[in-house]
């Protein structure tokens, strides 16, 4: 085709790269930007702010950038490389319906997906009543009295499960038993997290004798499909002061008796079969329940009820002290995400269908999995349980592997339990014609003789106690109803669709459309992760591209995609560190270095992977102390493991030491471990793997555009080098190899994964490393432009900034009591989320722009931001009070502005429209400043009644 | 499978038909609601309201309901009959890109599609900011003063510029005279159009002398792709006082000298390159753009700039006295809709490319085709034309049907012009790849020298006028931007997804996500209108079952698909009826007899298909006046063509006289005409075509779930009795049988049918039957709710109504002053759309509920109205001022409640807040009411400065 190269698209004529679409600023506006940070050209800025020791030499190696049609013609062709069968596999992973109302309105609706985390409440009660709902759920079907916002899968939630038990049980032993009818993945995540805690798992059949322990968990319908009551067992194992843990179905449990009736003191499972597609894996909404006193134990976001300041009925994160950013090394669990859209997804299944629907669909599985059973009997074929609710295990003696491959020729894929057993799970989608394809596997006519009407449910087990009773569960049946729920919860929301969200170290980007869409493909979102892997060859594609472009960006040399949020990643970067010195026989190497200004998650994976933390000091720019750090590092040098660090630092600073400290945690014979949350300031410029790190986490739901959901999911990868990609997580139902799985599914989130991989393929190389410099650039813009009204802290050479900085209220929080509460308050009035509120320093606030914005919007913010100042100013002065101004009475609702009697001292459009640009546009806060004491102490924890809401 | 029967679905757990999610009220609603209005159950009250003499005997025959997974499958295996070739046929449809975030946010977002016409301005402001847009567009790349908010497609759009040329022309001959290198399909809608008015089409090649004429279309670029100025040629035609015509590309205008500044004065073509996918023919966005002077004669809508009582810039339909519904048969067009959701997507593409993002995919698009010229001559190919824009005409003698199957077995359609020539139009989307399949059709390879870089666009006419100077076309071009802005604009309006939108005649029902979901699969989107029907064969299955179900729903022989909206429905039914009168010699029979409540586009329609009309009068009751029916047959019995009626009437009522008046026409020689505008009051429980009809269209945009897109599209087939099968629409590149095109393309908007199939094969016969009866039951209800505090207009049977009801204002308005605007406005206030006002009786409301709202729903609407007429009543009584009451100032925006002087003698929560529920999701109008004539005596209908917002 040479001849037509003069075709070849000329420059100016090139269709411009999707680059330009997802760098906000225009080149007109970054020029401007830069004279206004005093530079003349982008390079010239990046080689002061970007030391030279850490600078990549090298372009990255990724293929040329695609172009949005292109992207999408080959994630297609990827696609079509997924082969879906009918998923009949089972074990925790279900086939269901997405409600189509739901999948356009909320999985594919930008005012749902890329909202934050509900740190900022009165912005999120949408998202938190969808929670407030799930939380519901929960807790109405497994008969326990409060229910978190949801956790990462079922298996990390058991392990959690596990080390509450352990904190809270009265038992001195160190044994966790787990019923040896749990899921594969379950006992597996569970030895990962037992072993460096020093829990000593045992696997037992639970219808014997119970060994000494402090928990046990129980399996409820067991993975073999088996279903049996546990009553007996919680009350011996009450009886020797351990806890009961039931890891339940809640599809099931709208016809067993609740765990909670049976004795279980913590439930959990997934709910993914409520509407979430299996998506090779995750991510879904997993939950955990427990009993009212171990409330305040549950790990993860936890919604509740509280009240705003007139009074009405507000929703927020209920007991956020326990934040592991608060506690640290002291945190009971290093979760700091839940799987949100997940979470909300699976609530508002129950929503749409109410208890009655739910019941319908569970009794419809079950009679399929009953005809089934009589189908197979009748056809002399040996059905190993007699109670069972979806899955029906089979012994066909060797004839295993034939059955599982005579159903894939027929386009069903089962369960080989064994060289003797085969699972056949039903779910919501299970047709006739599936049973007839499954009979025939078994050599058997679909004519032959179907047995048993009835069910096979145990006797005493039927489910007697009501639930989903709350008006909510019976008001949204019809689509219209349930679309205008959706609509009206989304408005009450701030998310990217609306305006910009600066939050320091979460880099909020646009999460493009392009990148979005083939998330919800069938040939994507349908696939279990159990599957063979021919069927994946479009999966196992894109996730080996996917991993070999995330190593060459970080400068790695291998990559896991298994963790399927930063923590769990933190957590498998420690123990592929923690396993490297147990092969060197250095099993002693047990102190985790890290820095006071760590993210305080860091410290709690440490603990976690069986590590001691010890703080190494920061000087007052907040780099680490280098005269600290040797020290330390004398005084622990033998056991040595490793030091956290994160780079940019914390406070969004490039620090110039830190090859040194590299070099110097290496001489000692430590590792390195990077966390990558701020990666957003690297990409293109420098790698981590090529300055002197070890290990790092990556969080895509950062750097590399998955949305945050509203609080979830996450992903966070992690890439080591050479020496360590041995001690990568494996899976059992995959690859065995490595240190075992930190996730339920072998490759964590993989239904996601299609986002990342767009986003790399279609900035490429120079698209990625233009986006790095953009962040950099607006953050430094940002920077320029409040410093003369709020104290910049933390700069690094030429006064620059990273990709995010840190303004100073604390002066001025002295001086007028104004304090960064009031300002991220006042924000909302002006159309704005806050930064990150007093992280990593108490009374400041952090801000990240990110590339994304564009200068217009940048404009918008600093404006609201010296607009605030000069609010803060009349208090200051005594213009206005100090009680009752707009910042401490934000934010304002419409109500409250349109009270016929306006007590305050200020004007009504003083309070609600302060620039005149909102008046093209307001967003209105559905409540006012929220409670968080009251609601506190007042633990409330599900929907609360109607009454509640008449003021 | 029999055996396996204990499987099949008891009733009690099969899944809950999709029924159950399209109709709002549950059983206990519905049980609620016939309380209410007097009966036990809803066979009793059908068989009160609905006259027995027109009641079906026998269950409508349509497949078994099917679910909406399994609705997806079978779109899905229809889709993949579908095989999408690179289309490069041209002929005025070109392959496109829709950015993603149009198609995400827009095409895809019920906020956007779901919205009604913009009649009510001020709950639109944000789809007429995106109309004015394009207008804006329009105009500027036409060099034309004004453009309208679009017309249905480019072939119909000629149409109404030469009947606009016919009414503006000072010429007196009766001759329009079309460019022989016009688009085909133009020249065949041209034909079918001319014929009934008496006008004359000259087919000419206009490089030769003009042949006298009232007007004259030159297509530019020509449909053989070659491109010629036609300034000389329009000072010809205004010599002789002829009005010029131009049918342009507005790709193309980009690089070449406007038709404006040719002396054009109308311009005409489609927007459909710029983002909307192809869609086997539509719908697009068709725009027609005129000078100054022709501006109060453009057809159809028009957006213009305007104030509200504030005087705030805000928009609105201008000039809406031009309405087909006050003219009636003096109306120049029967036009009464748009392509909104298309024109939107249209204005948003420009937006979001800018002038210069568009000139480079014009000038990529030119030099594509410039290269593939070059190669063709290179190899010994002819290239018939010097200048062309995107389209290259290749002559291959004997050949042309070679190359183009050749082309095909390289995936790429191209265009047979007769036996010795093939057209190749480039596209956005050509590659390389592309042209190298395009020159292996024709025996070169790729490798063949390539030749001419430059350009092929003649001396003289490169464009050097500016366009798209305003600041909207510059400021939204990263994703973010453009999500945002979308954003901002939807939550201006007032859609489905918000509350109910209660208007009588436009059924404003349920557009359920499963029935959207297929129109934006590429296998819909992504075809021709023009590829050879074995490449159609899953669009082809999907409208012949769709035309089969149609035909079974209203009880007559033959459906077209065809016309792109009700008003080309009616027309085309009179065609039919005319053609099947000259066919039997009765030529002279042209009398069309319209009752006096009908809806204003009858008459036109009437009118346009040649016809006279003569006004039957009506009742006091609303009924045809059967005496006077009786008297106007005897008047004009040998002329009589046709009656059109609607039933139920426009008064909502099911007429007892209908078979009667059906059977004097007939025994009188004519046709009967039933307008289908209510046959949601209909289906499954009579049939049209059954009681004495023997032409209706249909309105897939009421009855059969295409959403409105917020004023078009629409879909208005025809259904026919066997004896006029033969006079429906054909088209002369598909099957040119019957009376002659009335659409552009052959099925008219084939790529929403999907939506329509989609509803039915959901819904099944017990479905839609269970349908019209709940809406039937819904308008008693309202009807018996309202009947306290309103009066209730026209009732049949048992005081009941049919699917709507009218409430009468005229009374209250001379008491109080308070006006059905007032209501209407108020409305807003309290989150509601105004029903329809003032049709088809002055100072009157007419409430359509449908089927799909719930109790709730219904309820909230009741409370408001019962809470306006409160209102009013203390107007009546005094308490509340005449002229400064919450109902004369509605709609209130936050911005005047907040202001910090409150002016009014009522309060200002009384004002946002006059129910306790509007404080749990207000939605505040962005503009107060809006001053109508200040707007029309001050016409601009482009984009305002910037400077009009600042107040």
């Amino acid at each position: 085709m040479t001849d037509l190269s003069p075709l070849d698209p000329h420059a100016d004529l090139a269709a411009p790269p999707f680059e330009t679409r997802h760098v906000g600023p225009s080149p007109d506006e970054r020029a401007h930007m830069l004279t206004t940070v005093g530079y003349s050209g982008i390079d010239d800025l990046i080689a002061m702010a970007v030391p030279e020791s850490i600078r990549a030499k090298d372009r990255l190696n990724l293929p040329a950038a695609a172009s949005e049609r292109e992207a999408i013609a080959e994630l297609r062709a990827l696609a079509d490389r997924n082969r879906v069968l009918t998923p009949m596999i089972g074990l925790g992973y279900h086939d269901t319906e997405t409600p189509a109302v739901i999948r356009r309105n909320l999985l594919e609706n930008p005012g749902w997906y890329t909202a934050y985390t509900p740190y900022q409440p009165e912005i999120s009660q949408g998202r938190l009543e969808a929670l407030i709902n799930f939380q519901t759920m929960v807790s109405d079907l497994t008969g326990l009295d409060v229910a978190g916002a949801s956790l990462l899968d079922e298996a990390t939630a058991a392990a959690e499960a596990m080390t509450l038990a352990r904190r809270a049980g009265r038992a001195k032993s160190g044994v966790f038993v787990v019923d040896a009818d749990a899921l594969p993945q379950t006992k597996a995540v569970l030895r990962t997290r037992a072993e460096p805690l020093g829990i000593e798992l045992v696997e037992a059949d639970l219808g014997g004798e119970l060994p000494e322990c402090f928990g046990v968990l129980v399996q409820y319908p067991g993975a073999s499909g088996r279903v049996a009551g546990f009553a007996g067992l919680a009350e011996r194992a009450h009886a020797a002061g351990a806890l009961v843990v039931a890891a339940a179905d809640l599809l099931a449990l709208t016809l067993l008796t609740s765990p909670g009736e049976q004795g279980a003191d913590i439930a959990v499972g997934s709910t993914q079969r409520f509407g979430v597609p299996l998506g090779f894996g995750g991510p879904h909404a997993a939950y955990m329940a427990v009993r009212e006193r171990l409330a305040r134990q549950l790990p993860g976001r936890l919604v509740g009820v509280s009240q705003d300041s007139d009074g009405r009925t507000a929703y927020r994160l209920a007991l956020q002290t326990r934040e592991q950013h608060i506690r640290r090394e002291k945190a009971t669990s290093n979760i700091c995400t839940a799987q949100v859209l997940l979470a909300v997804i699976a609530g508002m299944y129950a929503v749409y269908h109410g208890p009655e629907g739910l019941t319908r669909i569970a009794r419809r599985t079950h009679r399929h999995a009953v005809a089934l059973a009589g189908a197979l009997r009748a056809g002399g074929v040996e059905v190993v349980h007699e109670s069972f609710f979806d899955t029906v295990l089979a012994k066909v003696p060797g004839g295993a592997a034939r059955v599982v491959a005579a159903a894939v020729e027929r386009g069903v894929n089962l369960r080989q339990a064994g060289p003797d057993h085969v699972g056949i799970a039903c779910d919501e989608t299970t047709t006739e014609a599936d049973l007839a394809a499954v009979l025939g596997a078994f050599g058997l006519a679909a004519e032959s003789p179907a047995a048993a009407s009835g069910d096979a449910l145990p006797a005493g087990l039927a489910r007697t106690s009501p639930f989903l009773a709350h008006p909510v569960f019976h008001t949204h049946r019809s689509e219209t109803a349930m679309m205008r729920y959706l609509r009206r919860l989304q408005d009450k929301d701030i998310a990217l669709d609306r305006s910009m969200i600066p939050l320091g170290s979460c880099t909020m980007k646009l999460n493009a459309a392009t990148e979005m869409e083939p998330i919800t493909w069938p040939e994507f979102g349908g696939m279990h992760p159990y599957v063979p892997e021919e069927q994946a060859e479009g999966y196992l594609a894109l996730i080996r591209s996917l991993e070999g472009w995330l190593a060459e960006v970080t400068g790695y040399h291998a990559v896991s995609l298994q963790p399927n949020a930063g923590s769990q990643g933190e957590y498998a970067g420690l123990l592929a560190i923690r396993g490297y010195h147990r092969a060197a026989g250095d099993d002693h190497r047990d102190v985790c270095l890290i820095p006071s200004s760590a993210h305080g998650t860091n410290a709690a994976s440490a603990v976690m992977a069986g590590m001691r933390v010890v703080v190494v000091a920061c000087d007052s720019e907040g780099n680490i102390d280098v005269a600290d750090l040797d020290a330390k590092i004398a005084e622990h040098r033998d056991r040595l493991s490793a030091i956290m660090v994160t780079y940019p630092s914390t406070h969004g600073v490039y620090e110039e030491s830190i090859t040194e400290v590299c070099a110097k945690v290496h001489e000692a014979g430590g590792q390195v471990y990077v966390d990558g949350a701020n990666l957003n300031a690297l990409v293109g410029l420098a790698k981590l793997g090529e300055f002197g790190a070890d290990v790092s986490h990556l969080n895509l739901h950062k750097t590399f555009c998955v949305p945050h959901g509203g609080g979830g999911p996450g992903v966070g990868p992690i890439a080591v080098g050479a020496h360590l990609a041995d001690y990568l997580p494996g899976h059992p139902l995959r690859d065995g190899s490595g240190v075992g799985p930190v996730s339920a599914a072998p490759f964590g989130s993989a239904g996601i994964l299609p986002i990342s991989w767009a986003y790399i393929r279609m900035m490429g190389a120079d698209g990625l490393k233009a986006a790095t410099e953009q962040a950099i650039l607006s953050a430094n813009y940002l920077a320029r432009r409040l410093a003369p009204h709020y104290p910049v802290l933390y700069t690094g050479r030429g006064g620059l900034v990273a990709h995010e900085c840190i303004i100073d209220l604390r002066q001025i929080t002295k001086e007028t009591g104004i304090t960064v509460d009031d300002v991220a308050k006042r924000l909302m009035d002006y159309g704005f989320h806050a930064p990150t509120m007093s992280f990593p320093v108490a009374g400041t606030l952090m801000i990240e722009p990110t590339e994304s914005e564009n200068l217009a919007e940048l404009d918008r913010f600093c404006e609201a931001m010296i607009a605030i100042r000069e609010e803060i100013a009349k208090v200051a002065s005594g213009e206005y009070d100090r009680a009752d101004n707009p910042l401490r009475n934000a934010p304002h609702t419409a109500d409250c502005l349109i009270e016929d009697d306006w007590a305050h001292p200020y004007s009504r459009s003083v309070a609600a429209y302060p620039l005149p640009w909102l008046r093209e546009g307001k967003y209105w806060p559905p409540v006012r400043r929220i409670d968080q004491a009251y609601g506190d102490r007042n633990l409330v924890c599900s929907c609360p009644p109607l009454s509640a809401y008449e003021s």
